[in-house]
């Protein structure tokens, strides 16, 4: 089969766009998925993405499409057929400053947006921690969340226009940058989340926003989710959209932090919070005011950073988190997202209900809770690596369960992919899924882009 | 046919959610289209909805969906079967500051949303003329826009959660504040925009932002389009997003407000802008720096707002152009949008082209150039009332084949209703209108969802 897969893909693909071997891209990059494929193809132009996919179409040949493969659900992991890396198509199309819109390739590595963008005196505010590797392709397939998510939103916010080849190769091409547009229904949000499942994302226009010219950092320590609350209620009421980043760690979170940075802790608390905000305008006085309405209020257990050296210290120690928790082993992580207003009460709820169910579990939590996003990862104790995953099934159902008792999502940015299918149905009901299976079926009716993702 | 519909309606309706008489919600405001309803409804339970469209979908009756009928492309007229009005579902549920969110019946007036929104010391930023009158459910069937796009986006950016009743009688309710929950396909986004043919919104969630503490209000003349968008670009440039309106009026359009208005003209030229910048604090110097910014530049023609009446005397200015053309008579309309850096080729590719189909025509050009849309009204010299009517398929070929090479919509803000359904395929791709087909036929297989309107 692969063979005749590879012979039949030379007739429209140069020799450089066909890759002998590349196993980094048949595993996911937590090592807990792998795959096979029987091609693997780095296409150089849209037009060569068009026969391919033409291609597979007649001959009913899977296809996944992979951007820096840097999802954390498993879903860029192929199952056999074609595994079509976008990496090759990676231009800045152009920026229009009158639009405030930047029209690039899907392959371009966010970062390399972000440079473009700022080299135009503009920002392009998507931010994660794998914006090093991962692509604006995956950005968009995934909806990519983030550091500044509570400012400008996610991926989903950001795209303006979208270019996707279909997959029986036809191209739908809205690569405007247009605000108001209401022509039927919006198909872009239909592609947007759909992980690679509907298409295959060529092109974009993002929006842009002014670069920040004033940014101030601050460390609060807090004894509560409550009191952390209560802080970005008090900050965004005062600051509005100057709040950025409002960050949150556990106590436990932070201790691994600060011994696996060899970095102190900023302040000693039960909860820490590292709050950003960011004017647009030079502002003299934005951090005094801000240190004014901590004490004021009662939040006078905190840090500014004095300089930009002090900036990424406090940075790095959010930062390192994930990095740090992998010395406890390996470990049962959610990304999962509550209401704001419920994150205390989901908090509380989830480690009784663990702590009963699993005596002397570990919790580490920390994340975006300005926008109500946690990172909730657990660690059982005297279970070896990978005896771990036994109990996964055990620990998501108590995780999830109170986070949906709480009205929260499953799946918050990483998405669902293969890790959180059998999930999908009691967050989406009945008609809902009915309505995606629909969808698939039209635009792809031999299930053949990245199958076995997303549907359960 | 009409009796033994009301007959039925009455085993679940009450007596008051059955209206006998209503001949205002069979003619749009505009007077332009006409229906005809065996049955008008109001009901004042989710529940009553429900009962209503499991009736309707088993005996396979027409349901349109109406909020305050102040559309303007005849989307609510209805044809035949139950005309449903959403006014008595008109609760506000619940504000929720921790998450700047508040809850509501899709029934509830615009202006009663922004005045729940600052009595809680926050804003709800979607603003049109006709916010006295127009319903949430209709500004989110429809993807209003407005003002303040800009800076806020359209009514598909303000929406967080969304509850609708299928056509079936289905509930899906997602009435949650959540900024990221990426679960599988996006459907939020196909109800949003779909002009009531895919269900019935019965309430949303909505985001909050902080009121303005400032707002400085200037009035520039220019001298070209290319003119008011280097200053677009430059006081975005330097604002950034404290720029929430860019208001664009053409001489002749501005004549005659002024005249319609007795208010003077802020300044003489050939092109007029209203910016506003609003902050979410209090700041003393950005009137001065804004002044400042644009003479430095050349923009000397302005005129700033001293006061607040002032300033409404501008807004007056600006918001009397509707009502000021009318005294020209009727006229061919055009809600399009274009990206902002053609405006300039548009606008004066179009007038040429017009003035040779169609010598003499006046146009009158306004709208929101801050976000590429306008309105752009044509009138024929010597053709009196309902004739020119005769002319307007001949007219918008010629305006949407400058629209449409110069990359832009046919429909900004409005939607396609009944007026465009026509133009839809040379926006969308066969692909695209099949899926859309595909999407229509899942939810409502009978066709019974405000039929012949959106869809060619
Ligand atoms: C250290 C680290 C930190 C992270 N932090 C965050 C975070 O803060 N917020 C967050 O949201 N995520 C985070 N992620 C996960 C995040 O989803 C990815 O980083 C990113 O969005 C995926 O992009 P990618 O190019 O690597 O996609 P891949 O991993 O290659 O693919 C992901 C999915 O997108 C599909 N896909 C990729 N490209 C295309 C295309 N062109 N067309 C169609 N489908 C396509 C794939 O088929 C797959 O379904 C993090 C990951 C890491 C490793
Ligand atoms: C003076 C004036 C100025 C305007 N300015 C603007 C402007 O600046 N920007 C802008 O975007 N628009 C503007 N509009 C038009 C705008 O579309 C409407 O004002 C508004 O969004 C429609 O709301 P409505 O409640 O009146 O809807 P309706 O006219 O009653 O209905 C419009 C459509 O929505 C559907 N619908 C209504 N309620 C529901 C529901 N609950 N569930 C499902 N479907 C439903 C109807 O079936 C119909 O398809 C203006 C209109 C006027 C008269």
């Amino acid at each position: 089969m692969s063979s005749h897969i590879k012979a039949a893909l030379r007739q429209f693909l140069n020799a450089d766009e066909i890759i002998e071997s590349a196993p980094q891209w048949l595993t996911d990059q937590r090592c807990r998925y792998s795959g096979r494929a029987d091609a693997l193809v780095q296409p150089k132009s849209i037009n060569a993405v068009q026969q391919l996919m033409r291609f597979c179409f007649q001959n009913k040949i899977p296809v996944t499409p992979q951007g820096g493969n840097t999802g954390l659900c498993g879903a860029a992991v192929p199952d056999g057929g074609v595994l079509l890396n976008l990496s090759k198509l990676n231009r800045i199309r152009s920026i229009n400053l009158a639009d405030n819109a930047i029209t690039v390739d899907a392959g371009i590595v966010l970062q390399a947006v972000q440079q473009a963008a700022a080299a135009a005196g503009r920002l392009f505010p998507l931010s994660l921690a794998s914006e090093g590797s991962c692509q604006i392709g995956g950005n968009i397939a995934c909806n990519a969340g983030g550091l500044n998510v509570l400012r400008y939103g996610t991926m989903r916010d950001l795209v303006l226009g979208l270019e996707v080849v279909l997959p029986n190769g036809e191209l739908v091409q809205h690569l405007h940058p247009l605000h108001k547009n209401t022509t039927g229904y919006d198909l872009r949000h239909l592609f947007i989340g759909s992980e690679g499942t509907l298409g295959v994302v060529t092109g974009a226009v993002l929006k842009l926003f002014a670069l920040p010219k004033t940014v101030e950092t601050v460390w609060v320590g807090v004894d509560s989710i409550e009191q952390a609350v209560a802080l970005l209620t008090l900050v965004q009421g005062v600051f509005a959209e100057r709040l950025c980043s409002f960050e949150l760690a556990g106590r436990f979170a932070l201790a691994l932090s600060s011994d696996f940075s060899r970095i102190g802790k900023p302040v000693d608390a039960s909860w820490h919070i590292l709050l950003e905000l960011a004017d647009s305008m030079e502002s003299g006085s934005l951090g005094e005011e801000l240190a004014e309405l901590l004490l004021a209020h009662g939040f006078g257990n905190a840090v500014a950073a004095q300089s930009e050296t002090e900036r990424r210290v406090l940075w790095t120690l959010r930062e390192n988190i994930s990095a740090a928790q992998r010395n406890l082993g390996a470990s049962i992580k959610h990304d999962i997202a509550v209401p704001i207003a419920r994150a205390a009460e989901f908090v509380a709820g989830c480690e009784s209900a663990l702590q009963t169910a699993f005596p002397g579990i570990k919790i580490v939590v920390f994340g975006h809770l300005g926008d109500g996003s946690l990172h909730y990862n657990t660690f059982l104790p005297g279970v070896s690596d990978n005896g771990v995953y036994e109990y996964e099934d055990a620990v998501n159902t108590v995780v999830y369960e109170n986070v949906l008792a709480c009205g929260g999502t499953v799946a918050a940015e990483h998405g669902i992919g293969m890790v959180k299918k059998q999930w999908l149905p009691s967050v989406r009901s009945a008609a809902e899924i009915a309505l995606m299976r629909a969808v698939k079926a039209e635009l792809d009716p031999h299930n053949i882009m990245n199958p076995g993702k997303l549907l359960p």
